[in-house]
């Protein structure tokens, strides 16, 4: 049994969203709480400003929740960028506990997993969650520096810009995370490094179907079942997988990513990183659920769990996908 | 407060440590679960050989706990590489749920944190714990490649070559996880990335405080104080920060990086890496609580939160240390 469910009602009480500038010309846009002028951030590097992208997320959705930061009683974070630098730089600005995470893109769902089970235990009482992307540090770590210029493939996706956190507790309003889903790493053999969608899709057929089976629910038991980055390839993989699972995926199913941007902004197949699923959910997703507009979302984001080592020599590209379900308070 | 309870006594029912051959020539040799006769264990490629050595240490810790692999719930793995390969791809190897964690050289003991909380929580019925590293992986991905034969500092230390692993349950026998105290991110400055003793042990002592002062237990209350790899110069500095904190640590604290050499193996400060604390916690701590030489022991390994990216734009290291209570069987 992959999946815990949690008695307590963990909520997300706070959370908040920040985004570079052409993330905030996509169609979420409105529901961001902060889109920044320039992706730099005033700071020297674009390493430096992912690190302080996640330093605003935390303290934005500490305030979001009512607290001070003295309140939280533990941080959980990860990123993409090698020894996860972002998160662990950006942990050293608070005087909490830390744990660094990695889950690549599923990161916001393995920290939130964690994060309501230390919640519902009882062991902590605020909880951070956090995690972010940027598309000019991914670039150059795992494909080529921004000034070569190079032309980007059908299926490739472009890193999002941005960072999300949540605050969990037990008192306070929100979403509340009833339960969470443990993925298994999954890999069918895709070795094309630009073409993520197609070898992350498979872990998330497994851990969805793992979820349905192991709760006894079906698609139509969602208002949403939203995955982090498959893009538009790759959802089309999934829906295709889950229907030779026996599931159907019908309009209640999205993909941040595939969403993310406009088909005029030239994304190829859509928005990726850590920070698509994490603002998509700390913006409109939470939004939404507070307006009982959602009332029960599966939120599942995928990681691939590769790196550049790996897949120079020939390694496939293995994935994850962590799943919570969030459900409209009562 | 940092440190958590653990009232359902979670214990290590199963352990095992593979290392490399140099590894096998030092004071710890005879506990070793198993020495390999080459440190590339038949692959191609280094990072290869890591991965595998994680798959082994897993394997041979399910064994060791009388299970089969089938009965385990959950992997929580993490290493040094990049995106975190190693236990990545050695998780692909199992049909299990799997967290990627991220804690440096503090990995061995965030990962048994978490598991110990998940199991104690009845959440899961056995979850296995992971770490490894490898000297030449680590070489070449933090430093140099081996074939320009640098020449080393003093404060250098040597990656130990090396993977643990242990299976929590609360069925079966072997040491108590009776208590868990999560870090606080701790940077005091230190930019030397041939110095991570010094960079590492302000965290050790903060954690080390918080757990004495949390559980009002002092030093003396321990028949071993084992931090992971501070190494010859950043255990003395750890001593004499604890005693500036009013903590003396005397002959029952100890370093695993410290030990782990003898000194005509030319390692400078010592050994280094997630493998040095994950083997010999794996060998020679377990086997000496289960005779009931040592009954109480806080395990605390460190970890440098830092990249070759963040060092090479001027950042200092951040540490972060996580602290387990373990305690022999009445």
């Amino acid at each position: 049994m992959q999946t815990i469910e949690l008695r307590n009602r963990p909520k997300i009480v706070g959370s908040y969203s920040i985004v570079g500038p052409k993330e905030g010309e996509g169609p979420f846009s409105k529901y961001f709480d902060y889109v920044m002028k320039d992706d730099r951030l005033g700071e020297k590097t674009y390493e430096k400003a992912e690190c302080k992208m996640m330093e605003l997320a935390i303290t934005g959705a500490v305030q979001s929740a009512g607290l001070m930061i003295n309140d939280i009683n533990l941080l959980l974070a990860g990123d993409l960028l090698n020894q996860i630098i972002s998160s662990s730089y950006a942990a050293r600005a608070f005087n909490m506990p830390y744990l660094g995470l990695f889950g690549a893109c599923s990161t916001m769902a393995e920290t939130l997993a964690i994060g309501a089970i230390l919640v519902n235990g009882k062991h902590f009482k605020n909880v951070a969650c956090a995690t972010g992307s940027h598309f000019s540090t991914a670039e150059r770590q795992f494909r080529f520096p921004l000034e070569l210029g190079c032309q980007r493939v059908p299926t490739s996706q472009w890193t999002v810009t941005g960072s999300g956190a949540s605050i969990v507790s037990l008192d306070g309003n929100g979403p509340v995370i009833s339960m969470v889903t443990f993925g298994k790493v999954i890999d069918l053999g895709v070795n094309d490094i630009n073409n993520m969608g197609a070898a992350m899709a498979p872990a998330a057929a497994d851990t969805l179907s793992s979820h349905f089976e192991g709760t006894k629910t079906k698609p139509e038991d969602y208002d949403l079942i939203l995955t982090g980055d498959l893009g538009k390839l790759g959802s089309e993989i999934l829906v295709d997988l889950m229907e030779a699972k026996g599931f159907k995926l019908g309009k209640n199913y999205s993909d941040c990513g595939h969403s993310y941007y406009t088909r005029n902004q030239d994304t190829m197949c859509g928005g990726s990183g850590c920070g698509a699923s994490a603002t998509v959910l700390n913006s409109y997703v939470v939004k939404k659920m507070k307006q009982k507009i959602f009332k029960k979302v599966l939120f599942l984001p995928t990681g691939a769990l590769m790196s550049t080592t790996a897949n120079q020599q020939g390694e496939s590209i293995p994935g994850v996908c962590h799943a919570i379900v969030l459900e409209a308070e009562e």
